[in-house]
């Protein structure tokens, strides 16, 4: 084995990729057409395989500030979602909960606005909780199930453990932590730096 | 002793305040003049003895984006510096390098903008390393020396544990943990949380 192969080997058992995830937005069909008249056009793809960013973006707007031409990600959902971290919160005037994607009962509400007209959301604004997306193949090497709360060690600039860490294993995830701005940004992260998984 | 006396007397030998520090400048006397036709005006005192916000306020500009109203800490310093988050950086179109207070040399500059004229910095843009404010009493009751790097166990809402804090002692400080808001924000922080420096 060459030794560029044997080190990608051992990196891959014991590191994990860190991505960043600035504010973005998850809508419904009905939503998408009524904010654009039609429904989402696939831009580039996201690290998870069939996410994509859509071409499509909305102005979010809460009752202290708003951001303009914020991210949408395909595909639509039964449930609109609004991933923000909480320093964009101060922005918005929103104080939003650290959540689990998708676990949106008794979050705040907030209005979308895109080039057709207005949706106003009576909830599913949260700061995504820090997790790691696992295939099953790495689960099962790492020892790991979904669900489990595990501390992640980071290798960057401002090195930082993070305690509550979640893994998510599907067989569609390909294995990748995702941190928000707040942690990317309080750990000093840059593209490609890495992460271990502690025991 | 009573049982409260026991549990603060116990408190304050295990763990440290932890503080949140927002964006703010400080500046020369004679940047106070141009900026304010006079010198800087205490509003309040912060934690840290003999140091006060001013009733003056600034406008931050950089290349892409400016921040009004920000706080001016006193009293006046021999050099002009500006702390913000990285997050910030993102806003202005500055990237500041994560320096410990009073290492200016190398970073980027700004322009601040008062009542009564601008003054354009050459340098002095830096995100705040994170660092621990210790009276010498507590730092030998610690075992922790001027300098020395810790890690601090926070006891908030996302735990975490940061690696690279710096002890900085000195006769007048009173002991608390400064984080800047992308370290407070990504460990949800809330006033009044408390930290652990660990062995």
């Amino acid at each position: 084995m060459e030794l560029e192969q044997l080190v990608n080997a051992v990196m891959k058992n014991v590191f994990v990729e860190l991505e960043a995830s600035g504010r973005h937005v998850h809508v419904t069909e009905e939503q998408a057409q009524r904010l654009f008249g039609h429904g989402l056009t696939p831009d580039r793809p996201l690290s998870q395989p069939g996410q994509f960013a859509a071409k499509e973006r909305v102005a979010v707007m809460g009752p202290k500030g708003r951001f303009e031409n914020v991210a949408v990600l395909g595909p639509v959902r039964e449930e609109a979602q609004v991933e923000i971290s909480v320093t964009d919160g101060r922005t918005l005037g929103i104080t939003p909960p650290v959540r689990l994607s998708g676990d949106v009962a008794n979050t705040p509400g907030v209005t979308l606005e895109g080039p057709c007209g207005q949706v106003k959301l009576s909830q599913g604004v949260m700061a995504a909780r820090r997790h790691i997306h696992m295939h099953p193949a790495d689960a099962a090497k790492m020892g790991l199930r979904d669900k489990q709360q595990v501390r992640l060690q980071t290798y960057t600039r401002r090195p930082v453990i993070f305690q509550d860490v979640t893994v998510r294993v599907h067989p569609d995830y390909q294995t990748a932590v995702h941190l928000d701005y707040d942690e990317a940004n309080a750990c000093g992260f840059q593209k490609g730096d890495l992460g271990r998984i502690l025991p």
